[in-house]
């Protein structure tokens, strides 16, 4: 499997109830795209030195599921939200074994 | 749950074979730290604009699960190994339900 990992800092304009319903739209995600297999996605709580704001770690059962993921339209939609309002974004993609 | 995600670039010295016992490291802690309950550790894999170098996505019953992998002395090992060649890192701390 592929994990996709993604860590966030966003403007302050950004607000908490954007943010939840940001986050709501991303957790609705596996209803409508099949390669999505897990998705989890929550603002940091603990803050400290390297602590950025919010992360998404979304499981796919390979890169052809990723990339129609990163194509699909729902996606597109989370995307038009998010991208005006990001400052930084760090992204890790790597293989995890099927069973964890 | 408490998901901790972190996310890596290194210099270019720590070489593959260096990476990869570092992560062996990383991948032999749920066995010695009983509040770790899951660790799942890898190398980017696809690259891209926004793509760091390796990330490590692991969870905790809660914060103080989290406290205590922190201080534990695996750990305290394994960031020996990586404080001298860490380019950066960006942490995110947050909630998941019980059950993915």
């Amino acid at each position: 499997m592929i994990r996709h990992v993604a860590v966030f800092r966003f403007v302050p304009e950004f607000t908490v109830d954007q943010r939840e319903h940001w986050m709501s739209l991303l957790r609705a995600l596996p209803a409508q795209i099949p390669s999505l297999k897990r998705m989890s996605v929550g603002v940091d709580v603990l803050g400290g030195e390297h602590a950025h704001e919010l992360a998404i770690v979304a499981d796919f059962d390979d890169l052809d599921g990723l990339a129609l993921y990163n194509r699909h339209p729902a996606h597109a939609e989370v995307l038009r939200i998010s991208a005006p309002v990001k400052v930084s974004l760090a992204t890790v993609d790597f293989e995890i074994p099927d069973v964890e």
